[in-house]
Parts: structure tokens; C-alpha cells; sequence
């Protein structure tokens, strides 16, 4: 599946891409946070609230495949947007969704997709107040616009860690593609239950691999990193993949950077972290949340397994990469 | 060009198919206006407005050629949606790109494409906040999300056209195809300025052509229309093409059906005309503005001829039709 392919070293990624296409654009004021975070975050007015944007889109083919069952295809198409809305630690309020149909489809499985979409929707209180249908000639893609709001002062950016914090994850990481990609539910009551209780330093959701996203958020920090390998919560599916498939990543590269786990990676001051665990313990005792490690000072981003102290994969998933 | 294809009478269409998709969504409180209109119209707790949030897609091949420059193609992409904010007599704010981008691509391209967009975005005092790339195996798409404000009780809708209103249009109209699609600037000060002097009972952009939008605003406002074919300001490039090209439609038909105009429609009292036609004149002497027939009760759509009054042309341009 093309979405696991290795990014060769010197073509423009998209991170690039998007650096280059934002570092010019006038956003105007009331703007809080732009461009690289997961959602913008803008002041519309409201008195204690600012507004969260998102758009995302999903590509058969690239995110799923033709024969994925349409209700899950919805399903993560909406799912992935309100991951990122979860991950500022935001409440999902309105979706507009666009639907890029091929030359022919077929009307059940348009319905079948907005199934999804919809129970997710009602699920979480997001209203869907529109959109539109185009044609595609390429296949089918379907972009999702979400709006939110976050209480002023409680969204969690990615810019906030410092050394010493704890970093958590929740959930489990890895081997994604076999099945998760396609039913996770999207951590938004976790993410909001922790700004509630504790003090988040910052956070980010898991879509491009722990380590992808980790150094991102360790960049927009000024921070390096340094995990304990034995403390990556890997998802059973990475497990029996590395030990069925002789080609298959390790599990525990495969926990690092397949991606798709849309799950929340965070930090908080050391001293909250027993706090965490707590309040966590007793709010979603069915789900796991996991210390992997803590932020340190300067920009490496290492990892500490039984053989040493090594760098953290360079690459996450990265979504497309010119050949 | 593809946009212009006849529509099949029995095809599911595009509003057929969004009626179906939009009947059972359960859009939550605080939806002024859900699916429908030009926007959704949505309560987010802003003390004197309401948010307005659109979404629109241009996809290369249907809304542009591969050939078009890329400044105009960014500028028709964003300047698209603006024009549905100006339908409601908004104020546009903020808007998300999202960068569906074939396997192989010119960086150049792109640049001149968000170079076009954010010259428009400039000029109308719209922040671009973010976004995203992806993959699109088929062709360049461009989805905008984008968001405004509107004050309460100035929102212009579709539904609220009454018998015996005047209907005004803005600009010209047909031969959209020439160049004007691509160079269009969306009547967003315009429609302000309506909105600040005059009492709008009805308003939409024209994307599918005056007799298409037309028809949805009667629909919407459960009334009917009777149209003077000599008030229609018919764009010269419509002339020129019926003139030269005689396969070309007839310049009446064109400028009722061509679509892509993004010009105001809208309908206010009776008395009101002669204010509104000073209002325009004071503020925008340059453009033109056409009062080209009146509200009607019952449904019937009609335009008075030199060879009598016929219905209005059935359909407007469909953005796509299975075949």
C-alpha cells in the first residue's frame, strides 16, 4: 500500500511543501495559531472560547482501499478530522463534507460512506450543516471541513513541552493498516478530560508515526527527546505481523513510524505525571496510557533500547513523496 | 469542456444526490441554516453574529483545464467560495486549502497557485490559516474551507423571495467559459453594501446559471418568477460565440444556463427598486445592474419573450451527471 512507502532522501515531502506554501501567507489578525499545528486556532469573538479549523481529506487508494467497506471508509474519513480537533484538546461542533466522485460509483456505497460519517457525527455532537459533491476523475476522495472550540488558555499546542516533562501516549501503536486505520475512535473525550484535570504542556495526535509526530512537536518545542523502547505500547497487529512476515518491520519500528494510530502523544510537568495516570486510571480504566519517556534540553530525539542509546527513525509516514 | 455537458433527464444528479445524502443528517442545535443554502449558517456564541462555513472543490479537467495558469486557477478556486459568502451578504474570515496533488507535479505550479489565491485572499482581508496536501492519483483538486460572519437578522437567504419582489442581477452573464471564470472578482463588498442600505428578502450567487440558481431560490421561497428576456444583461463573450460559432448556443440561452457567472441574484421589495438601483449606482457605478422581472405566486418559472411568455429552461449547468 503506497501509504507505507519509504521516502527517498532528497525529494520535497510535504512537510517541505507546506513550510514553503505557508511561510508567505498574510493570515490577517485574530489568527492564534496558523499554519503547522493541528488545527488553526482563531478569535472569532466569542467571549471565552476560540474557534478550531481543520480540513482533511482521505483518497482511495492512498487512505484506503477500493473494497474497504464504505461505512468504515466514512468512518475515518470524519474520524481523522476530529482526531486532530481532540488533539488541541477541542470539542467538535460543525462538519461540511466534500465528496470527489469518479465518472461512475455506485449510490449505495455514497450512502453507505455517509452512514458513517453521520453515526461518528452523532457520537460526538457534531452537526454536519453541508458540503457539496464534485466529480473526480481519478476515484474517489472525500474531504472533511470540522470546526471546534476550545476554552481560551486550555488548547494544547504542539510548542509548549520542556525539559523534564513526562511524555504519554494513549492506546497502542503499530500495524495500523491491519485493521485500526479504519475503526479508531477518535480520542476526543480522553483530550478533553485531561485539560480539564491536568496541566498539558503540549500535545499532538499520532497520524504520521510516534516518531514523526513526536519530533515535530519536540521542532515546534525547541526540545530533544528520550524514550524508553520497553515502555512503546505496541498493538498486538504490529506484533504478529513482524513474526508472520519475514519482510514485515520489526514491531517495535513498526510502533514508531507506521502511523495511523490516532492516538494522543503529550506532555506534562514530571511532578503531574503520577496525577495523569491517575486521572486517567479512573476515567478510561478499559484504555491504556503509557510513559514512554521525557523531554529533554537540545534537539535530539533518541531512544533507549537494550542495545544503547540511538536516534529515533528520521521519517514518520510521510503522506506523498515525489519519486 | 465537460462542465458544459447536456444533463441526461433521468440521471441522478448533483442536487439529487445531496438531497438524498442531506435528508437524514441530524445537524445538532445552534444551526441557523443547515444544508441548502450557499452556506451553512451556525450560532457559535459570537454576541452579535453568526458563522458562516463553506467548502467548495475545483478539480482539474471539470472546473479548469490543465493548461489554465496556475494564478487564475488559484484565484477561480478561492474566489469561488468567497462568492457563496457574498450570497450571504458575509464577511469572509478565514480559510483552509487543501492540495490534492497528482503523483508528478511543477512546485512552480503550486507556488503560482497559492499565488493567486493569496492575492485574493489579500485583497478581500481573508486569513489563510492552513490546510493540507495530499495525494490525488487522478489530477490536481482544490478544496477550500472557508469561514465568515455575518450580523444577525442580515443574513440573505434563498428562501425568503416574496410575490411581487423585484429580482435584481449584478454584472453580466453566459460565455462564463471565454475568461471570466477564471478572473471573476466575487461580489463580496457588493453584497455588503446591499446588505447595509437595503432590506434583502433573497439572495445566491449564480454558479449553475440565473436559470438554475434561480429556480432553487423560488423553490426555496415556495414562489414562482416571470422574467423580461430584454432585461437580461447578456456578457458580450456570449454575443460574440453565438454570433461566430453556430453550433454555439443562442446568447439568451447562454446567459441563462451557462453558469459560472458568480454574480449577486437577489430579490427585495417592489418599493425598494429604485433605492436599490441609487444605492449601486452611488457605490458601484462601473458595474452594471439589471432589474430583469419580478417574484410570482404558485411555481411556475417563465420568461417573457418577443415570441410570448415559455417556462425558464428546466436545467441550469450540473456539476456532474452519471451517464
Amino acid at each position: 500500500m503506497a501509504r507505507f512507502r519509504r521516502p527517498t532522501r532528497d525529494a520535497m515531502n510535504e512537510f517541505e511543501l507546506i513550510r514553503q506554501l505557508t511561510a508567505d501567507l498574510a493570515t490577517g489578525g485574530n489568527v492564534i495559531v496558523g499554519p503547522g499545528d493541528d488545527c488553526a486556532v482563531v478569535d472569532v469573538g466569542q467571549p471565552d472560547h476560540w474557534l478550531l479549523l481543520k480540513t482533511d481529506a482521505v483518497v482511495e487508494g492512498v487512505h484506503f482501499m477500493a473494497d474497504a467497506p464504505p461505512e468504515k471508509i466514512g468512518h475515518k474519513a470524519l474520524g481523522r478530522a476530529l482526531s486532530d480537533i481532540a488533539a488541541m484538546a477541542g470539542e467538535p461542533q460543525f462538519a461540511l463534507i466534500t465528496l470527489a466522485l469518479p465518472e461512475s460509483y455506485e449510490t449505495g456505497r455514497i450512502q453507505g460512506i455517509y452512514r458513517g460519517m453521520n453515526d461518528l457525527a452523532a457520537r460526538h455532537g457534531v452537526g454536519i450543516v453541508g458540503g457539496e459533491t464534485t466529480r473526480n476523475p481519478g476515484g474517489l476522495l472525500i474531504s472533511i471541513a470540522l470546526t471546534g472550540c476550545v476554552r481560551k488558555g486550555k488548547v494544547a499546542l504542539r510548542s509548549g513541552a520542556k525539559p523534564g516533562d513526562a511524555i504519554f501516549v494513549s492506546g497502542e501503536l503499530g500495524g495500523s493498516i491491519a485493521g485500526h486505520h479504519l475503526e479508531f475512535e477518535p480520542r476526543v473525550k480522553e483530550a478533553a478530560c485531561l485539560a480539564e484535570h491536568v496541566d498539558l504542556h503540549a500535545m499532538v495526535d499520532i497520524s504520521d508515526g510516534l516518531a514523526g509526530d513526536l519530533r515535530h512537536l519536540m521542532t515546534a518545542s525547541g526540545c530533544g527527546c528520550e524514550l524508553m523502547a520497553r515502555m512503546i505500547p505496541i498493538r498486538r497487529a504490529a506484533r504478529l505481523r513482524a513474526r508472520e512476515d519475514s519482510h514485515a518491520k520489526p514491531a517495535l519500528l513498526a510502533a514508531l513510524t507506521d502511523g495511523e494510530d490516532f492516538e494522543l502523544l503529550f506532555t506534562v510537568a514530571a511532578a503531574e505525571a503520577v496525577r495523569v495516570k491517575d486521572v486517567w486510571q479512573s476515567h478510561f480504566p478499559e484504555t491504556p496510557l503509557s510513559c514512554i519517556g521525557r523531554v529533554t534540553e537540545g534537539a535530539a530525539c533518541q531512544i533507549a533500547t537494550e542495545n544503547g542509546v540511538t536516534d529515533l527513525p528520521k521519517h514518520g509516514y510521510v503522506h506523498f513523496q515525489q519519486p
